[in-house]
């Protein structure tokens, strides 16, 4: 059992608490491959500045040779050499706010709502990462011994991929040396249903360009002899599945790991792995994908192909009789165990290739890329986390996978020799990543009081 | 044979009348569905200060009950009760200019590169409507007696498909009435080759938009459960075809009006219908379009179906890892004799509509629509073109058909009973509806002398 006296310092000093984290929510640290870096290294300054006030020793350390960066908030507290040390993993960047007219307010003014906080990124990630250092604090300020030794590292760059992640944990190995590590970027299953997730999809970007014409030209004096660059990618982008709902890259699928029948079957005890709420999102049913998997299997261990974004031609209001020039389209797959992103990236490539029709030339950008990971349900660190959700909830724990990708949990397992445990606590209808993103302030404060029981049976 | 009075006046003054034509080539006349149209209600007072500086009476009409329209340049001259009246229709408005930094130079600042005057405008339409003025002011200011009475009738909505054109004369049939019409809209086959237009396509513009989930959404979290909106807009396009390259919407073909073997025969005997040049759009070859046909067959006398411009998800520079909420397409289909506009957007949407999946929800927008047109060659009026134009060029006129669409044709049949001449003057490389738009001075001078000629042969 937690300390009472931990439990109620976190109750008496929330609304503290909630001030802070608004403090963090108001710096608009957006990670994409272009934005002004400024606001990242603002809210990393602010990350610094406050989890010293907490007593512990703090740095952000530049992950790249790039003059602005993203940088990583790395502290560390050391209490007793005969604890275990633990690193808790977060991240403070967030993604781009667009489309911005379909927020109720705005995406960096945080506001309180009938008992939900709003604001881009309150659940993913920065909420989450809040919940550790009030853990934290709890146990500092009430003048408990802490049941680990601890070190944190809080990225600034897991929206765009995490690009340096890799290079940066290995320069940085000892800094980050641990015997257990804590991710708090993941969701449950359900509202009532607390979960861990021990499994994450990979992900695999590429950016095409269909040129056809070297200019825009009249639809009518070219239309039937000049092929067109927006039929042409339509049509690509049609032959990237089949009637089934199969990714039809060649290739696609063969280092994917099947899924046992005994995980599928355990995964149909669990409540609908629905994140969003269908009505909510205005539809009647889920469609789309590989037949033959239910949507649960689909998103946690099913490979995907989807299209981000499209663009060509004239998009303003009304009509432009031309042919196009040029037509783009943003693709990521999602990848499961044990599919390679770089591999996949050149299948694309070679599909596109095959694909490209006389008339029309294809340039690709690569996007960021992530390998899938899965964990060992068994390990102790997972075992704690299942330990201290079910005391904090009452409830039983949901061991589950996730559709989404975050570099962290593979390089920690590659580049540190840990397994972490996925413990995170956004809900289904948190709209992470989509406008009106938001989290039940009873779920920030169970998040704190549950990962400070986390460190105490972690510490046993 | 043209009065030498008149042909000396044209090529005397042509460096005046090259002036004049870049004052009205800088007024930025953009039609599109929703522009400003304060600069087409400026181009058209324009034209009625320099219609009256000639002699001629002239007025700019209101085409619709909407409050800022785009007015219908309208004028007469009459000479002489037993001279036959002579309808000239040419269009002030023009096509939206972007994409902007492909232009060399400003497109609303012509200027004169290497005996080319460059701007928007200048060959579809404005060069052609000066060229016609430059004409009459030849006769009127050399005390050249008129052998025509004239009408003119300058339009401002051709870039939107025309959409007040009939109702407007309908409603101005008197005003209008004459016994010849012609239409300098168009232009030649090849630059050796004058050529006379005696067929245009029509045109079905629709706008699909496709909704998937009400919001962007996590594309780990939904991907491979929801449906992405560009992967099913993709699908949707892809369909429109089949293998061949025929349109695969159901009934397209129906109405269409078979190529005689005849015309084909001639059509064979003519240069290659190429109005750009294949290495200046930075293409190895003309491709696309219908299996079995010609590319001159496949641009004047078979329909198509182009996609002019698509847009969904994210579209700015990097990633965004979303399933998007919406994905549109704007579609124009070129119509063939016997194809009709309102039929064909009807089986267009009927398709869409069974095309779309479960889990997309499909809307549309009509856009501008036009009917096929074809003239009959033996006509008086296309005899004495086509007379003018051999005079003119010393060199025999090729009898060819448009791919484009070119609302008043079709109108000036059905409305006024009026079969037009469509003698134009621009060249391959012209480059209309493109970047860099542009005519050389000296078609400039032909389509004057040309015009006025044409007039002389008429009035006999």
């Amino acid at each position: 059992m937690l300390s009472p006296k931990v439990s109620d310092y976190l109750e008496a000093n929330f609304p503290r608490h909630l001030g802070s984290l608004c403090e963090l929510l108001a710096i608009p640290s957006i990670a994409n491959m272009h934005d002004d870096r400024d606001a990242c290294q603002a809210a990393a300054q602010w990350l610094v500045r406050y989890i010293r006030q907490l007593g512990m020793s703090a740095q952000a350390i530049r992950t790249s040779d790039q003059e602005h960066d993203r940088p990583a908030v790395v502290a560390s507290l050391h209490v007793d050499d005969r604890l275990p040390t633990l690193l808790m993993y977060a991240h403070y960047d967030v993604q781009p706010a667009e489309p911005l007219e379909q927020w109720i307010s705005p995406p960096f003014e945080p506001v309180v709502r009938e008992g939900m906080l709003f604001g881009r990124g309150v659940s993913d990630d920065k909420g989450q990462l809040m919940a550790q250092l009030m853990a934290i604090e709890a146990y500092l300020k009430t003048g408990t011994k802490l049941p680990v030794n601890l070190k944190l590292f809080y990225e600034g760059e897991e929206e765009v991929g995490s690009p340096n992640l890799g290079s940066f944990m290995q320069a940085s190995a000892n800094l980050l040396k641990a015997d257990a590590a804590v991710i708090t970027d993941v969701g449950w299953i359900a509202p009532d249903t607390p979960s861990i997730a021990y499994g994450l999809r990979g992900l695999a970007g590429l950016e095409v360009t269909f040129t056809g014409p070297s200019r825009d030209i009249h639809s009518g004096s070219q239309g039937g002899a000049v092929r067109n660059p927006i039929n042409a990618l339509a049509a690509l982008i049609a032959h990237f599945h089949d009637a089934s709902g199969r990714v039809a890259v060649e290739g696609f699928y063969d280092d994917v790991l099947p899924l046992s029948d005994q995980e599928r079957r355990q995964w149909q005890l669990l409540p609908p792995s629905a994140e969003d709420d269908l009505a909510d999102l205005g539809l009647e049913c889920f469609s789309g994908g590989e037949e033959g998997f239910t949507p649960t299997e689909r998103r946690w261990a099913r490979p995907t192909l989807d299209c981000n974004g499209i663009v060509g031609g004239y998009t303003g209001r009304g009509a432009k009789t031309i042919i196009p020039s040029t037509a783009s389209v943003k693709i990521t797959c999602r990848l499961v165990p044990n599919q390679d992103p770089q591999k996949i990236a050149g299948l694309l490539k070679a599909h596109v290739q095959r694909h490209t029709p006389p008339g029309i030339k294809a340039q690709f950008i690569d996007h960021a890329s992530n390998p899938p990971f899965i964990a060992d349900i068994d390990s102790p660190v997972i075992q704690a986390g299942r330990e201290a959700l079910a005391e904090t909830t009452g409830r039983q724990v949901a061991m589950i996978r996730c559709g989404g990708s975050i570099g962290a949990a593979e390089k920690f397992q590659t580049v540190l020799g840990l397994k972490p445990l996925l413990m995170g606590f956004d809900l289904p209808g948190c709209r992470i990543h989509s406008p009106n993103e938001c989290i039940s302030l009873e779920q920030i404060k169970l998040a704190a009081r549950t990962i400070a029981t986390f460190m105490d049976k972690l510490g046993r």
